[in-house]
């Protein structure tokens, strides 16, 4: 979406309200309602042939009797006049237009047509369209001051962008954000994404100067690649949060049905979210305490954590939670130690975490936490309030407010409901949080985000000239598949292949001893199950009889054999999985395990969308649970993992290049302390 | 500790204050203010020899100057009286102490000292202490109406028990409970645990009649044995939630020195825990969340779940919680869908999550809710709203309160922040969550306890005489440690030793063809590192050569050769390895897992105390992650799950019968289709 059409849509001068109706309570009379109360600079038309003025605005009979081009339409019409009221706006020259209208592409069939056909005309006129079946956008910019939704909330202005397919959440959310203090830029309501969609959102995002952090609640994933390029962009600056639903297939389905979205696989999604950069929060609540903190706390440089209370049993549990989310409690320095003892009483616990007791004043947290920031060895503080016996928590927090702290703290209150609302009128306090672990929670997903945008900076794909494949579909014969591999630059193992009993002596001299024999033809996948691999075979006279019985078996079992494959017998190495998968919705994606049993029993396999950069491979060799393996391990030395990652980037460039490639599995790849071998390569192609 | 002095304890008719302050806002002057605000019907004495009358009450100058026995003395004197308060109060014949000021145990070895000799002049005249470095007790009984803490905020009277070995954090979760309707039916601080402890704590809250789920917080498990035990007796009808602090290394660091308590592993507390029927929260709010719907919503007789909204997206994200905690999102039958199609529009969604559309009454709300309680497939619905465009949120939860359901509901709520303090008001109103997540994991952890319940009613462990195991120390020959599992009862594979290669052939007639060799000795430990391993030997000739090679190869090595252990060499089996550890405070533990690399690699281990049952057996196994590998795998028929759920309960029965086995690890069992054979045997003895 150019970016110039997103600011029309984002930051418009004025609007047209096509079909608002006279009744006030009605959703389009509110969503005017919204626009004054929000004090919209710009001008407002509100066009309705039965009215002369609505909401004290004169009203227009159609579109072209304004006479002049609004910069968006705000469509409210019956589903049944919905084309046209679009025609109209398009045929007046209109460039943005918003569809609130719902019945469309979530309606069934006959909806899903007029969407289509609506879509089909924004996108000859060049026109870029919101919705349908949405609630509209908000911009809370002094300068732009639009709220063109029917909430019957308003959004508390601030620094996060919001964009959420769910309009009800959305605005769910607005209330929630009331409550806990979190601020708006921007808001926009997806509906059914068919033309502005989340990546156009973002892009929008990325550019917008009050933005400092970004919440998603996503139900789908519309273009993937442009998502994930644009989530790229924001997040190497500005975190982005993302609550993405259907994660489980009882949620896909209710999503499915939701948005009459395509699901794709959850892991698809979580690489994708992964490679872009992305948090990725499992419920609401977090999704909203991960935003408020990055609107208002700069990231911390570093996992190491102080931290302070004055009551024993919520530290600990903060220290649970730091262990939980992978930050770290700080060592304090012994200076550190001296200057908190000098003012605390001796009973209290200057260690981390710092127990100052309850008798601890509002003017001990202000030193105290000041005292922990200028730790070296500190990253940031969070710092645990409950009632103290003799002063009010309101107290505390204001002295806290006032402490001169170069890094981030977040204070934890436990204390009487009423604290809440009025901490959110302290100038200058961090948002507080109720509980010590969502605290943690939060800063340690603000670290995750940290490092996800030093990733997404890094070097990135290298390029990569796809080798030729054969024109035709299905399984490719072993010594095809293995030359396939190979020619993407990934180490295969040497092999010869004979047709008969005959050529086995030839295609042994090619190999050598020991080997390894295996039988290959069209029904032969499993070839371990059926027994079609004879192992460590050492001369000659083995090999013919071990052929020899090898075919007899098979004969027997009526698999035909194509050919017998001979691979020099290597041994030492250990054994990962990596394959390619295609996503319907995310598209092709590299998955890296270890082998054996790991890969069907525990599942320890990690994925990524293709094509992926050295460090996506490394990243995702350090998230298998079973990634001791690859170290040294039983008195062997560690495995050659530079030599993995870049055998999972060739094979990433591969998925993506090579569009036939259905399916591509190297099982195993043998890692050694230098270099990997693949030894067994499965091929399946489809033209598309 | 006798019913009757915990009684004493808990629903005194009479307390003295001894060292009580004339001051109101002293700690020990709100206490007396607490007291007195609670109503507390009985008589109390302050004891103060520097005042006339505190608080309107007749002030005493001691103890035996009242010239009555109090029921409890709650003793609030500086720490140097403490000792001497304790023995007049013990002298004067007081049975039940609270001990309510600190600077003991966890202030240092002085305070240590001080607080074992009060802990012997308690024990010794049979009294009950409660403390010290405690926050005292609560009983919201109207019969007792006891407030004997300095608590700023007042218990909101219910069905929950709550103890806490941190008094400042009771607090804390007291003024949250006020704000989200929790209710306390008892509260203990536990303080240093000296005497009273939280088997205590269970003991009591078992038989209170007002008490219907319990709340703990603990930094430390005291006497292990006997929290099982009471636990168990609470959690067979009463749902038990704990939270144990001190879960990571660094939480465990900062608990032992809040409470000077010695710290276990956490696997072993939460094996203890799990066999206990008490479920463990993660954090702060799940114990506050879980405990409030225990104590007012009953629990679902299964795990499908309905979803009822009007609006889609938290709908979906509560479908993708179901499936996170392990809940079913129910199969609604047509004829509950055809009764919501009726008095529902027709684009609503009937299915499973039942989506109203905002447009939804709150007459909806009611009829739906019944319509979907009626479903013989639905155990339990989560009714979610978000702020209704026709109607307020308190219409909607005044119209579900109203609804005869007779299944258990949550209602969900996002809303208005004003609305939740509303809706605590609503009579019948179940406990209203604000996140779809949070009220889902509420349920969750209610079915977790529901099925807990059910186990630890289960037959227990059977008796067992332990073997006599040799009046030494260290590691034990094979053979002994062999002998010692199989006088246990556990299948151990045949063998024979051979003290010199002379011997072998007469060993190898014994065991039979094709064997495996294996040579023992003081530091052949990890025997297949260092080679003294031989597989599948076929023959005489062969046994005697590898032998030969063998016993040349340690010697080379420098490892003395103390025998020669012979064994049938077995295939087809499934490796698994059973062991037993002791930990320093919960005492032995079984523990099973996957052989191989699932246990070095995956840590995939359940753990129990020992001993346990058959069902805690079959329990565990259903705990691996890689329990897959013992059902039918790769053609294999699934191995017999009820031998090893046996090997498992009398290796415990040897680890808790036999005290000086400091180490008992069975590495492999071989699991077969039909039993199970241990092959080797590993066994420490010390002394005790």
């Amino acid at each position: 979406m150019a970016a110039d059409q997103l600011s029309l849509l984002f930051a418009p001068r004025s609007l047209a309200l096509v079909g608002v109706s006279s009744r006030p309570e009605s959703l389009s009379g509110r969503l005017l309602g919204n626009l004054q109360r929000a004090g919209f600079p710009g001008k407002i038309f509100p066009i309705n042939p039965k009215a002369r003025d609505i909401g004290g605005l004169p009203c227009f009979p159609s579109l072209a009797a304004v006479g002049e081009v609004p910069d968006v339409s705000v469509i409210m019409v019956p589903r049944e006049h919905a084309l046209a009221a679009v025609e109209e706006s398009l045929a007046c020259g209109v460039r943005a237009l918003v569809l609130i209208t719902a019945g469309f592409r979530e309606g069934g069939a006959e909806g899903a047509q007029l969407e289509a056909e609506i879509v089909r005309r924004v996108r000859q006129s060049g026109a870029l369209m919101l919705g349908p079946n949405c609630m509209g956008l908000v911009n809370t910019d002094p300068q732009v001051r639009l709220d063109a939704t029917f909430s019957p909330v308003p959004c508390r202005p601030g620094g996060v962008a919001f964009a959420s397919h769910s309009g009800a959440l959305g605005v769910a959310m607005f209330e929630q954000a009331l409550e806990v203090g979190l601020g708006i830029s921007l808001f926009v309501s997806l509906g059914n994404s068919s033309v502005v969609n989340a990546a156009d959102a973002l892009e929008y995002f990325a550019e917008d100067g009050r933005t400092r952090a970004v919440m998603l609640y996503l139900e789908a994933i519309e273009e993937p690649q442009r998502f994930l390029a644009a989530a790229q962009r924001v997040a190497a600056h500005k975190p982005v949060m993302v609550l993405k639903a259907g994660r489980s297939a009882a949620g896909q389905r209710a999503a499915s049905s939701h948005t009459g979205a395509l699901a794709a696989q959850d892991r698809a999604v979580d690489a994708l979210l992964r490679q872009a950069g992305c948090v990725r929060a499992d419920s609401l609540r977090e999704l909203l305490d991960w935003a408020r903190t990055a609107e208002r706390v700069a990231p911390a440089a570093g996992a190491r954590v102080a931290v302070l209370s004055n009551a024993g049993g919520p530290a600990i549990a903060a220290c649970d939670a730091l262990a939980a989310q992978g930050l770290e409690l700080a060592h304090l320095a012994p200076a550190t130690q001296q200057a908190l003892r000098a003012f605390l009483p001796a009973e209290a616990a200057v260690g981390n975490p710092v127990d100052m007791l309850p008798s601890a004043r509002p003017e001990d947290f202000r030193q105290a936490l000041e005292v922990l920031a200028q730790d070296a060895g500190v990253d940031a503080v969070v710092v645990i309030t409950v009632t103290p016996p003799l002063a009010s928590p309101r107290q505390v927090a204001e002295a806290l407010a006032t402490a001169a702290v170069p890094k981030p703290y977040l204070p934890v209150f436990m204390t009487s409901p009423q604290f809440y609302q009025e901490a959110l009128g302290i100038p200058d306090l961090p948002p507080v949080f109720r509980f010590p672990e969502e605290a943690v929670g939060a800063l340690a997903a603000q670290r995750r985000a940290q490092e996800r945008a030093v990733t997404i900076q890094a070097p990135k794909v290298a390029p990569f000239r796809p080798p030729t494949v054969p024109a035709r579909e299905g399984i490719l014969p072993p010594q095809e598949a293995l030359a396939l591999v190979a020619a993407a630059g990934i180490p295969v193992a040497p092999f010869a292949i004979a047709r008969s009993p005959q050529e086995l002596p030839e295609a042994a001299d090619q190999v050598g001893f020991p080997l390894v024999l295996k039988a290959f033809g069209p029904t032969l996948v499993h070839k371990s199950e059926l027994a079609a691999v004879v192992l460590n075979i050492r001369s000659r006279e083995q090999l013919q009889q071990e052929a020899q019985q090898l075919l007899q078996r098979l004969a027997e079992q009526g698999c035909p054999v194509e050919g017998l494959l001979l691979q020099p017998f290597l041994t030492g190495g250990r054994e990962l999985i990596l394959g390619i998968t295609r996503d319907p919705v995310v598209g092709p994606l590299v998955a890296c395990g270890l082998g054996g049993v790991a890969v069907e029993v525990w599942q320890d396999v990690a994925f990524r969308p293709a094509p992926c950069s050295l460090e996506d491979a490394q990243a995702m060799l350090a998230e298998l649970k079973g990634k001791a393996l690859l170290g040294p391990f039983r008195g062997k030395p560690a495995v050659d993992t530079s030599a993995v990652a870049e055998a999972v980037v060739r094979l990433s460039a591969l998925a993506a290049g090579v569009p036939e490639l259905e399916e591509c599995d190297l099982n195993p790849l043998l890692a050694f302390p230098q270099g990997v071998v693949a030894v067994d390569v499965r091929v399946r192609l489809q033209r598309r």
